[in-house]
């Protein structure tokens, strides 16, 4: 079977030993595009279509306009996409104010009381606290549209506050707006392309501050904030002598108990009872890239992550995973043919994230007890029909020296509980600015990984310090950008500044919802200099982003103003009006700028140039200091 | 320029003449459609696309099949189509809630009264009964996904609620299951087709009772309740020596205030000050269908309907509208150039409709009375500064003898507060059986209104009452179906029982909102014969569906248990799982059953194989009455 290239070489060269077929070969048949989808310009939303505009047929049957379909498509993509982040979030809180009116585990007593700080809440007792706080959090994404949400400003970075409410773009309620703009983009609604973008931004922001940064912090109380340590990814994480489980999704708190539990002496005779030495939760996707993040806590049950979301189906492959248990994306349809060839059972713990061939247990803070029961029987069960009856074939393949845990907290921690160390690199120019490459892998901007990993070498070729969060650092740390050996990849200045500290050039702020964090040392780093984000020289990529969610994440970084780099377009190219809005216009709305870009060299070429020009603005040197100075 | 027919000759020849461009000349332009679209098999999800299904590539990139693509982009269309209605009975219950806490205008205490009974509510007086039926409403609406509505019971025929329960499709919160239904259907969540077919069940339930009937109820208290009488319909109905305000929307009751601003004596000075006589509203999409309806309380500021969905544009080319008042579908995009031209001002209340052109004015309940008198100084400006500058040609157009106001309370009424005579009739063979045909008109099947108009007047032939409520009524109505004359069209049993009590064989229930009434009469019949939808002699029928709204309707009929037949496919086809679950499996689940049949005189021959069958069932006649018998 064709397939696709990877930048992992090990991952290609086992993919292409094995006979199931993965997306990788699908991506190969399914490459001949639409190009009216590509574009943006075909409409389905109605039965008088589908329509497609072309030039003989500039409008759609009901008088749309290129612009008023794209502007359409992307709205309902983005509102779709913070959705799904503000799901998350929801049952984040609903899982932190269900331990607080059960007296249940909080790990991190200080993240609690950091949060309910910024909220501004009192409480009698830690409990108290953490239902006070989810409430909030809750209170606001139940708000009605015409109810501006509370935690906006206590979250953001007042000038971005000011900024936003100039231009009537805060949050309602959250969930009526996500609401609302799908009621914006039905047949006949809004034609307004730039009420429509907007909105987007609009969605951004609570996309950014509650789906993503909230999150994490509500999880930091639950599951432990994390700690800058050295880890294990890739398939050799993997050890048969246990009964391994895949986990998948974006809503860890959800694994919580089980996490907890698998270690349990009770638990482990049961892995003991049929031949093996215990349970191991094997990383794949978001909540692996979390766990890894927070793998203090975990050493014993987290044997590390193995791999981004389009390594999952290889890593079935391998006959090593015995159950999987999901409870979100990126869990792929593709799966499901090898988990039966390769006898896995599955549960899925969140209707949304159904398989056919999952088995759903709906699951509520209140019965995890008996859920993680049932979970370990299963997986025992499972382990116990497919051991023997399976090939097992793990490959040598991932490292042991990821440096891993890097958060908002623990990277200034490092720093010595300051930004001023890494003003000082960026200012005297030893570090010419940051990148943060974020979001998802792809199979099409050049192949699995292969872009991210491309632009993210020639960035720290050029002595830009990259940020990772999201699938992309999955591709990054496999290939090794995320050990400190990797400093040898940068240039002369970066490289001095990595080995003094011990670093790698990539650092791993881990799942895409960390990009809320990045937001956060963003904005401290801003608060620091006195000047808001867009002055920063920051950029963001996003090269290899894949879903819906990512246009949410998106849409945040614009609002945050911030460049934001994509390898493959949005599907506004047929929109004069949107594409100029998000390319040309955005500069002087929020600051941010949409830049697409399917060229590597010429793509780092440009977010350098960005860099040097705010540099400039900020009357920093421009020529970077000499090596040693 | 080349154009489709029109079931409405007049209106075709009207339109043919004019130069320029609407949706009857795009629809030829957009003529070749996209196959992978039609099928549903397109996916445009993931930046790995578009993906489209063929026999070489019978995956997407991520795995998905056929049946997985299908059923997302259906089940997302559903949800849409909910939010849509779910928008609209949100503004409603917030407007009767101000009225409650503003003491305002109750124009029919005894639908208060009715609904606060059905609630289950006591209160002290009107204004808190408004205020506390309205927040019943709204309370579920906000509920999280996990609790139930509670008014599902209390308005549901109880042996539906039953099979709902048993389905597990009762919904929770509306707004949540619509939320979620937009996050299953994002990128590698669900790949369940059942799971997300019953999740459009679901939705099709809170878009019935509450999107639908509740709106009406809702409507019925700050509007008044429809009064069965003759009303003109039509171009005719624009009378040139007034003000001429064209309101396009579903939530009439932003309107009220309006309504009864415009023929105050200030108000009728102001137009008098330009040379008018007064202020009119005309009649477009929905809002005029209900005000049509409920026209027994508006005689002197509504002229009339004009026409449905796609009647708008080639009304505006008449010349004779001077302003333009939008709060939701259907206003077409197609207006813009053509209000242009004709230099009519447009004004939007309610963001979700936004044309680029219209002037945005949020609309809260609060603000009413100022607002009226914005809207009512701009049109007396618009009408100024166009009169004497366009061309104004009304064609002979329409009817004046329309039989509309039909409910299912002034129904009832009007066969003596009761549904025996119309079962006798039923019963004894003279009515073979009901029909609804119901939904938009497209452009598609057949042509403006002709496959509606066709099938009608085939079921009317064979004996078959129809009932109509939706753009199709608008298109019937304009054809003379739904005058008393109309009678001489239908079969010999059927045009005996019209003439005898003077009523055409076509019942105008209004918009298409007015489905929730038809859904009343329904179950009022059910309940009167005791027992359930699945086993009345009735059928429904979407023939010309467009929108996505139209899609939650259709779910709420497969949730009630009937046969739903449309012209054009739900974009289904390409998925065997969704085709067969919808068509072949659903008469064992809900007892109804999707029939897509583009042929009339066969989908009439079905559809009456379907009522035969049922009165069979029910021991009721099969052979015919002869006429006088």
């Amino acid at each position: 079977m064709k397939m696709c290239n990877s930048a992992d070489v090990v991952l290609q060269e086992f993919a292409a030993g094995k006979s199931q077929e993965t997306s990788f070969n699908r991506v190969e048949k399914q490459k001949i595009k639409c190009g009216f989808g590509q574009l943006g310009v075909c409409c389905r939303l109605c039965s008088n279509g589908p329509c497609r505009i072309t030039p003989q047929a500039p409008k759609g049957v009901c008088g749309a306009t290129a612009d008023v379909i794209v502007s359409r498509n992307f709205l309902r993509a983005v509102a779709s996409g913070a959705a799904c982040y503000l799901h998350i979030v929801e049952t984040t809180a609903r899982n932190l104010k269900s331990i607080g009116q059960n007296k249940g585990k909080i790990k991190s007593e200080k993240a609690l009381n950091d949060l309910a700080n910024t909220f501004g809440i009192e409480a009698k007792d830690l409990y108290d606290k953490a239902i006070a706080v989810a409430d909030k959090v809750l209170a606001d994404l139940y708000k009605p549209r015409f109810e501006k949400m509370e935690l906006v400003e206590k979250m953001a970075y007042a000038p971005r506050y000011k900024k936003w409410k100039e231009l009537n773009i805060l949050p309602g309620g959250a969930k009526s707006e996500v609401f609302d703009a799908i009621v914006k983009t039905s047949t006949n609604l809004s034609s307004d392309p730039v009420d429509m973008l907007l909105h987007s931004l609009n969605l951004g922001i609570s996309t950014g501050l509650y789906g993503l940064t909230l999150t994490n912090l509500l999880n930091d109380v639950m599951l432990g904030e994390p700690v800058i340590r050295q880890a294990s990814v890739g398939f050799k994480v993997v050890d048969t002598n246990y009964i391994n489980i895949m986990i998948t999704g974006h809503q860890h708190s959800v694994f919580a108990h089980l996490q907890d539990r698998l270690i349990d002496d009770d638990v482990i005779e049961i892995a003991k009872s049929v031949g093996a030495k215990g349970f191991r939760l094997v990383g794949c996707t978001c909540v692996g890239q979390d766990l890894q993040l927070r793998g203090e806590h975990y050493q014993e049950v987290f044997s590390g992550h193995a791999g981004n979301n389009f390594t999952s189906e290889s890593l079935l492959t391998t006959g090593g995973i015995d159950f999987i248990v999901s409870e979100f994306n990126c869990t792929l349809p593709g799966i499901e043919p090898i988990v039966e060839e390769f006898m896995v059972d599955m549960v899925c713990l969140d209707d949304v994230a159904k398989k056919t061939s999952a088995e759903h247990i709906p699951f509520s803070k209140d019965k995890e007890v008996e859920i993680s029961q049932t979970i370990i029987e299963k997986a025992k069960d499972s382990y116990v029909k497919r051991r023997g009856n399976v090939t097992i074939d793990i490959p040598i393949h991932g490292h042991d020296d990821v440096i891993t845990g890097v958060s908002e907290k623990s990277l200034k921690g490092f720093l010595g509980g300051t930004w001023a160390p890494l003003i000082d690199l960026i200012a005297s120019g030893k570090i010419k600015g940051v990148a943060a490459i974020v979001g998802c892998s792809n199979l099409t901007a050049k192949g699995h990984d292969v872009f991210t990993v491309e632009l993210t070498k020639e960035l720290i070729k050029k002595d830009i310090l990259v940020l990772s969060a999201g699938c992309s650092s999955g591709g990054l740390e496999n290939v090794g950008l995320m050990s400190p050996k990797a400093a040898s990849l940068a240039g002369d200045s970066l490289r001095e500044v990595c080995e003094s500290l011990g670093i790698p050039p990539v650092l791993n702020f881990g799942p895409c919802l960390a990009i809320g964090r990045l937001e956060i040392v963003a904005t401290e780093l801003a608060e620091a200099l006195n000047i808001d984000i867009p002055q920063l020289p920051l950029i963001l990529s996003a090269p290899q982003w894949l879903e819906e969610q990512a246009l949410a994440d998106g849409a945040f970084g614009l609002a945050l103003g911030l460049p934001l780099h994509l390898a493959i377009s949005p599907f506004i190219g047929g929109s004069e009006v949107v594409s100029n809005v998000l390319m040309n216009a955005m500069p002087d709305i929020t600051g941010g700028q949409l830049i697409v870009n399917d060229d590597v060299i010429s793509t780092a070429d440009v977010l350098e140039k960005i860099i040097i020009e705010r540099r400039k603005s900020l009357g920093l040197a421009v020529e970077l200091v000499p090596v040693n100075a």
